[in-house]
Parts: C-alpha cells; structure tokens; sequence
C-alpha cells in the first residue's frame, strides 16, 4: 500500500491532527474521576484539553463519558489510537526487542524492524505500556497548569501468572516485586534444607553449628550478587535497562515560591536547599532520634513486665499466672504495630514537611526513616536479649514467636481482611445495579462502580519492608533457630498468592511503572546481610561448645571471633567486587548498543559539519 | 566576509581535501621515530597515508622529515592545519567552554558560540589537545594495519607552573596526579600541625591520644570525600567530566585467533573469556599469594637476624657489634627494594600473558596485584612488631626510619638519578652537534636528536603507587608516630619539583590522556582508610594508658574496642554515602545539560517521525 507522493503530507496530517476522531474501536485504558460538584464547563473544557490536538497544547487522546443513568458521577474513560499510541511509546522513550534481537529505543520511523510489529496488531505494546503512555500524556497536562484527580485504570483481574505476564499487565515495578519475591523464596530453599536436619536432631556441635553460618553468611552474600544479575537479565529484556531516565518534574506536593529552576530554566516553584537540610537536621533527625529513644524505653518496660509476669508465676503458681506469662509478649506485640503505624504517619508528614523537589529524594529519605524506625522496633528486644541478657533459650523462643505472628498478622491484615470487605462491597452493589436495570454496557458500568470503591494500592514499599524484616529474623540469629528459613519459605508461598489476590482483587489497579532495578532495597539488603555478619560472629563466640575451646582464655576466644569477623566481612567485600552485576551476554550486548550508537554519533558530527561547511 | 553561494561547496571541498597542503605556518606537534633500517617505499608509503585524504583512508595531517646531514635517522616531524584540528577536536568529542560559561562537546558548526573562539586564534584548543587528536588520528591509522613505532612529542621545557597550564601542556592524567599530590600535601598540612606538639610535649594521656586518632580518622574519610567534588570541579572545567568515553580499542599486546567481535562485529583477534579466568585463577592468583609466603618467609628471616645481632651486641660490647646492629635493617630494606623489582617485572609479565582486551582491564589487574605486594613488603615487619611483639618503641622506630628512608631513596632513584645521566648525555650531545656544524634548524634537529635519548615515562602508576605507601605509613599507625605527616608534607613538597623536573627534564614528554577521575586509586586510598581504622583501635586498645582505664576486667576493654572500632566504621561508611559526590552547582550544570539533551532528543525524534510519514 504505497501512498502516492501527493497523500504523503495528507497522510502525516492525518495522523497528528485527525486520527484520534476517527478511530473506530475505542479501548478504555484508564478511567478518570473528576471531583463530586466539578461545574459543567469545567468538564468541558478539561475532556477538551484531553482530545485536543498537540499542537493546541492537549493530549490527543480520546474520551469518553461512563454512560450511568445518574449523571452526577464524573467519570470519563481514556483510551488512545493504535497510531498515538505507537507515537507515545517514542516520547516516552520504549525500548523493545528488534527482528534481530537486540533491544533498541522505539521510534516510529523504524517500526518496520521491531520484533511482531504489525500495522493492524493491537498487541504489540502490552496493556501496562499504554497505560503507562497514557499516563504520562495525562501527567503533562497536569504540569501546564490543572489540577486533576489521580484516576484508576481499568482493571482486567486475574490471578498470579508468571513474571513476564505480570509485567505486561502491572508494569515492571510490580512484575519486579513478584520477580524478587519468588527469586527470594528459592533462594531460601537451601538454608531451609539445611535448617530441618539442625532442628530434628538438634545438632549444637561447634563444627557443625560455625559451618551453618559461615554458609549462611556466604549464601547471604551470593543470593544479592546474583539478584543483581537476574535483575539485569529480565530487566533487559524488558527494555527498561537501557531505557533513557526521564527528566524528573517536581513532585505534586512540592511547594516554594516562583523562580527559575537553573536546570530547564522554567519558571517552577522554587526552595532552598538549605532550608531543606535545616529541617531534615535539625528537626526530622532529632525527632527520628527520639522515637528510636522511646520504642528502647517502651522495650525496657516490656523486659520489666516479662520479669514481673514470671515472678508472680513463680510465687503463685495457678492456670491464671501461667495465662499472665503470656500478657507482656501480646501487649509488646500490639504496642509495636501501634508505634510501626503512628510512626509511618509522622514520617510521612515530616518528609512530605521537608519539601522534596522530587518524587526519587521523597522516597529515599521515607523509606531511610522507616527503615531505621522498624529495624529497631522489631530486632531491639532480640539484640538485648541476646547481647545484654546473654540467654539464648529465650532468644530463640523470642525469634520464633515474633517472626510466626508478624507472619499470621500481616497475612490476614494485607490481603484476607480487605478481600472480606471488597466482597461485602461486591454484592451489595451487584444488587443495587441490578435493582437500577441501566440499559447501557452493563458489565463495564458495573465493573467500574465496583472497582471505584476499591483502596488504592499505594506502592511496593510494604511489601518489601515485609521481606526486608523476614531476611532479618532468617540472617541475623541464623545460627540460633535454623528453622526460621522454614518458616520464611512457607510465608513467601502464601505471600506470592496473597499478594497477587491483593493487586488484583483488593485494590485499584495500580498505574504502569518502568523500572531497572529494585532500587534503595537492594541496599538495604545488602546493610542487613552485614549487621548479620557481626551478630552471628557474636553468636557463636558465646556459644558454649566455642568457649569450651578456650577453657584459659577469653582473650583468645575474643581475639579469634573478632579476626574471623573481620575476615568474613572482607571476604564479603570481595566476593560483592569480584562477581560482576550484569552477566556476560548483557553486558556484551549494552557495549554493542554503545559502540553503536557513538558510531552513529560520529557520522552524524560528521555530516552535520560537512552540512555547516556548505552554508 | 560571507562567502557567495557558489563558493560554498567549494570552500567544503577545500576544508577536507586541500587545506592540508596549503598551510603556511607547519607548527611540529608530534615527532615519529621509524626503525633503523626502514625500506624508503615503506617510509614513502607511510608519510603517504599520514598526509591523505581522509577519503582515502589517510589521517590527512602535515609530515615533514627532521633535516639532518646523514638521513639514516628516520625522523619525522607531524603537524595539522588549524582547520584539521578543529575537525579533529569534534571526532575526538572534546568539551570546552562556551560562551555563556556551560560546558558543551565541541562541534565545528557550532565553533563560533564557544569561548576565545576566533578563527585566527590558534590557541584556542590547547597543546595537550592538539597532541591528543594528532596521536588519536595516528592510532586509528595503525588500528588499520600498519606498525608504528610509538613517537614522542616535542618537548617544550618548562618547570612547575599551576595546574591549569600543567594541564594544557601535559593533558588531563599528569595535571591530575599534580592536582592530588598538592591537594594531599595540603589535606596533610593540619595533620602534621597537631602531630608537632604531640612530639615534642610527648602527649601520651588517654584523651589526647584518642583525639588524635580519632581526628586522624575522620580527616582521612573527610579529605578523601572532599578530594572527589575537588576533582570533578576540576574535571569539569577542563571539560573531561562530560566528555563521552571513547569505545575502547584492543591493547596493543592483545592476541588471539581471528574472530568476529560479538560488540563492533568486526574481524579481530578474540580470545576466549574462560581461558583467561583460568590463566587469572589457577596461574596468576596461586603465584601472587606464594610471593606474599615468600614475603612474610623473608620478613620472619629478617626478625631472626635482628634478634641474633641483638644477643651478639649483648655479648661482647664492641663498635663492630653496635654496628652490626644496623646491619639486618639495611640488608632488609634492600631485599624489600629487590623483591619490589623483581615481583613487578613478574606482574607485569603475568598480567600480559593474562591476554587481556582492553588496556584499562589490564591496568587494574596489574595494579591490583602490585598493589597487594607492595602493602605486605612494606607494612607487614610493622603489623607484626605491633601486634605480635607489642613493642611500640621499636614500632615507632621502625616506622620513621622505613618512611624517611623510603622517601629519600625514591627522590634520588626517580628524578635526581636520571638528572644527572641525561645532564652528561646532553653536553657530550652539543658537542657531537656543534662539530657536524650542519645548516638545517639547528635549534630543533639539536632538540630532537637530545631528547630522542630521554627515558619513556611509564604513567603515573609509581607516583601514585608512592603516595598511596606514603598514605599508610601516616594513618595506620597514626597514634604511634604522630611526626609521621609532619615528614609526609615535607616529601611532597619536594617532590612536587622533582616530578616536575622528571616530566620536563629527564623523560621524554608523555602523551596527553584526558581523564575524568583518578581511577582505581580512590578505591586504593579508601580501602587503606579502612584498615587504618581497624589499627588505629588496637593500638589504642593496646596502650598502657587505656589499659589502666580497665584494670580489673581486659574483657571490657576488648569489648570497648571493638565496640568503638564498629561504631567508627559505621560512620566512616555514612559519611561516604552522606557527603556528595559532586558539589552542588556542578551538580545542577550536569542536570542542565542532561535536560537540554533530552529535550533535543525528543525534538528531533519529533522531526524524524514527521519526516517519515511524509515520506
């Protein structure tokens, strides 16, 4: 179907200006819900913005109203042109897989080489990509100068299938999590393989019980350096490795007062950095202090209650003593999921208080607070127990109650619980519709409804923060209860079905986001698995088997522990430098496309000077 | 003087085919020494290919043979036209100033928005550039097939200037050594103000002495931090920072069977990954840790002669006997000084048979294992005075008497040395000149001819290596021997004017090398910083002061320690992650410049998208 000459600029018009009033198959891709009491012209002139032409400063998608009988509630559906689509994919900077392989930047003049691309396919971006096109055309409208309520995508639920899948539906930062997660859970197999046996015949001997953490110390190490590794595999053929960074606006809750930014040179709101680090130093941090001060005074209290709980157990001993025993633990329990939750509002306020400029610093600095807060909040009483109090029974009894219930609670409190009310929901509004017996597209309606009641999903912060104080209670006191990578193997099954119920039946779909890798997590992985180090030295230098080695001289033993902890944590270092982060293929593959492209760099200088010599 | 439209192709035409003959001022930039005994049709063959057409495959530069009476010396001198290095400056992507003070990557259409730009101004691009895009131009020439003997460039003499000229004459890598030693003789500068009065008052109490140390810890990870903004502002004003890294070549010593690389997909020698590991694992890495053995079986022979010379002095009292006592320390350090030859000749031999591709993985293989040795050859007699023999006087001695006599023997063996060799050379030269009495230039054939006997300066790698020694001895055993940066400073300043002398004198000058950063030595220079931290605490856990502090329990003490120890490498390693890598205006020039990239990307992939479906 070659185009005559003249149709060529009839059909480069077309395709910019007209396309989007005369697409046939409209395919909702997100849905947008305007604010209760939005006046009529308002309306207008924003679903004007959104079908207006490029050129005119819109978005060039298309629009269409939810057609319910009751018109009060404002909900628009969004799609877009296969065409628009395709061009979006170029701006937003799609990297996808060529005939030959390789993974190059999508550009619609080269569409031709790319990997099942056909004109009348619908399929070749994933439905995670356009939504994630769409968003980001949206998102740009936004940064002119309205406001507009975040909306909620269209959502198709289905169950856990495999990562590439998942990716195609939630984009790669959930396709990501899901990867992590069963990349993890395998990755405990080993330890707890080797945990059972140590539990069975309660294996304590010296030879024995050192090997299970220099194992689980090495082990610790080699299932980060390999992450990183697949990380770089699926994220390549993903696209989302080589994909350009975009240039990052500032977040919607920063404020300042109007100047020009020195980068872009626009007129943005502007603040001080320094008036940033005042606050983040001389507020923030003595307030995160001070917390951490109080979830240690609120730990003593517990050890005090404990001591009181087993003195009058001992005095008088009666089946009500023997209930009180447990009293302290279950309050301490409730106490440190209160505090976790109060805090993470106070540190949400206070980071959202030092004025970000962008979204990235906004999140570091979160996930920094409450990483510290909720590393204390849940390992102090395991550390005094074992470093102040010396008593390893209790250690272990501790670890295994601490690490079962958190466990169970978040279980049911992260996915079984809102799946009760989301289901209450369901059928309370499958009656109401049946009972209003509208005579437009029933189903979509219907599931739009539904799924405007649903919570909104806000990132995979919790859940990994949940990994993050799994590998914890499995790495720190490893060589105490072997038995917690059992445990951490069993939760993570569970964990992969619960979340997947949770992404796709709890909450709104949450919008596409690229990613390259799990980002400010992996160092804190990698922090966690040198603390891990440290206690586990520790651990066996008090051992009673090791100490029995040393009868004359706890210099020795000392000095032993001390040297070997010192060589493991080199070897640590080493091992993290020595194994590379990308495999060889990918690695070879990302100096190709460098080589590549400074290639085509070169004859571009090349022509470019040869073209200004001319003028 | 705008030239008429039909001049145009004609001037393009003239720019890259005739410009080169026409040149009046032939300025010498590169000087090529060919081989005794060269055949004349390859000498006319070779001067050929250095003056053509770029069209033909030639480096179209200038060539003009040095006119000596007796032409058996093959040597020519290369130069381009103003033009040709202009062009030259744009293939090779130089960054330079532009007039609005950011940095951008030079292109020839855009010559006229840069700084000091004028088209008569020939000064505009540096010597160092010059030499570097003539020697990038010969390079790819080889890359084809020939052989060329490595030249040497025209050396204009002149001493320590300030780091901006250095940088201008000797290029980016020498100016940013000279940039570090002057930052790090000045970083040493309050180090040894407060190390004076520790000497001379002889402060040993418990608190100053931790003061020391501790202020001798936070200063090596503070100067180290700050060196690196330090360098990137200077980088970045020399336009390195931002320029892109050029695709690397095959070393020159790279062999291999005949393949396709899997990168540029060119025929060249391939040599297989695995073969290489096996070479670095089972040849390379069991030979190091044997001279490591054989280190520590030498060291263990020199404490035996020390104590042997010590009951013989104790015996018969003699001044035979007093002077035999400096006997095994002499023997010593001059076996430390052969092993330190002859380990390197192995590494290096090693590292070449290792076959690696790229010239920067063998640097850092060869780096790597010198650098291991050097440290045990050098620091493991004081490891094991100081924590095996616990005698801190001998410590102290030992370590004045290896660091000031280590300094004195590389001042003269490096600069002073070879001074005087080519001082002697250059007389017995005129003499030789003044009696041929030939009629050429003879002010530039007597140069060459002198300087064509000057030694080749190997890099920076000794001068780094020597700083990185010197580092050690002033921060690990800080609070033994607080003099120690006292005598550091001292060096430096001398050495400062030797090195000068050394490049400008004694070697031939080197290559331009633009560089953006000092490379692995940073690694180099944190990872002593570390280990400095472990010493420093031991040696303060050792001292009779701190033990008094403890007289009932060495338990606590240990435990103190090594409390302390981990609590100082935490903040060391929060520092480093704390403290930007680059200051903050630099920080926001490289945003600005990124956003502006990423904007004419999106404008051109706009452009080249309409244009295709015009098309």
């Amino acid at each position: 179907m070659e185009p005559a000459a003249g149709a060529s600029s009839q059909k480069m018009a077309e395709s910019w200006s007209f396309l989007d009033t005369v697409e046939p198959n409209f395919r909702p891709l997100v849905v947008i819900e305007l604010a209760k009491g939005t006046k009529e012209e308002t309306i207008e002139w924003f679903t004007k913005r959104i079908v207006d032409k490029k050129a005119n400063g819109g978005a060039q998608l298309l629009v269409k109203p939810l057609g319910t009988e009751n018109g009060e509630e404002n909900i628009y559906l969004v799609g877009a042109s296969h065409l628009r689509l395709l061009l979006g994919a170029e701006t937003v900077g799609l990297v996808k897989e060529c005939n030959d392989n390789s993974m190059r930047t999508f550009t619609y003049s080269s569409r031709k080489t790319f990997k099942d691309f056909a004109d009348d396919n619908h399929n070749f971006l994933t439905i995670a990509e356009c939504q994630y096109i769409i968003k980001h055309e949206l998102e740009n409208l936004r940064a002119k100068d309205e406001k507009m309520i975040p909306g909620y995508p269209q959502a198709k639920l289905y169950p856990g299938k495999s990562i590439d899948e998942i990716r195609c539906y939630f984009g790669e930062t959930i396709a990501l999590y899901f990867g992590f997660l069963e990349y993890f859970t395998f990755a405990l197999i080993p330890m707890a393989v080797i945990g059972i046996p140590y539990y069975v015949f309660a294996w304590e001997d010296y030879d024995k019980y050192v090997m299970f953490a220099t194992f689980n110390l090495l082990w610790s190490t080699v299932i980060l350096e390999v992450w990183k590794r697949i990380c770089a595999i699926m994220t390549y053929r993903w696209g989302t490795l080589l994909m350009k960074r975009q240039f990052e606006e500032p977040r919607p809750g920063f404020h300042g007062v109007l100047g020009i930014n020195p980068i872009t040179g626009k007129e943005e709101p502007v603040y001080s950095s320094i008036k940033r680090q005042i606050r983040i130093y001389l507020v923030s941090l003595p307030f995160v202090c001070l917390c951490l001060y109080f979830s240690l005074y609120v730990m003593m209290i517990y050890f005090d209650l404990e001591q009181w709980a087993l003195d009058y157990h001992e005095e008088n001993e009666s089946t009500f003593s023997n209930l009180m025993l447990f009293v302290p633990s279950i309050i301490y329990a409730v106490v440190i999921e209160i505090m976790n939750r109060i805090y993470r509002y106070a540190a949400e306020f206070l980071t959202s208080w030092e004025n970000h400029r962008l979204e990235s610093s906004y999140q570091n600095h979160l996930i920094l607070k409450v990483l510290v807060f909720n590393f204390l909040n849940c390992f102090a009483s395991l550390f005094y127990i074992a470093f102040v109090l010396f008593d390893m029974k209790l250690l272990r009894q501790s670890l295994a109650t601490l690490l079962i219930t958190s466990q169970i609670i978040n279980q049911f409190a992260e996915s079984v619980f809102p799946y009760w009310l989301q289901k209450r929901h369901k059928k309370r509004m499958k009656k109401r519709m049946y009972a209003m017996k509208t005579d437009t597209d029933l189903s979509l309606v219907e599931q739009v409804n539904l799924e405007k009641e649903m919570g909104t999903y806000f990132g995979t912060f919790d859940d990994y923060l949940e990994l993050f104080l799994q590998f914890g209670y499995v790495s720190l006191f490893s060589c105490v209860y072997p038995l917690a990578a059992v445990f951490a193997v069993l939760n993570n099954i569970t964990e992969i079905y619960s979340d997947a119920l949770k992404m796709c039946r709890v909450y709104k779909r949450p919008f596409a986001e690229p990613t390259a890798n799990i980002g400010v997590w992996q160092l804190a992985f990698e922090t966690m698995s040198v603390i891990s180090v440290v206690t586990n030295c520790i651990l066996i230098g008090m051992s009673p088997q090791v100490n029995a080695l040393f009868p004359d001289s706890k210099m020795d033993l000392m000095l032993t522990v001390a040297l070997v902890e010192h060589l493991l944590l080199a070897i640590k270092f080493i091992m993290a430098f020595v194994i590379p982060d990308k495999p060889r293929d990918i690695q070879i593959k990302l100096a190709k496309l460098e080589f590549e492209s400074l290639e085509a760099l070169k004859q571009q200088q090349m022509k470019l000077a040869a073209e200004s010599l001319k003028e």
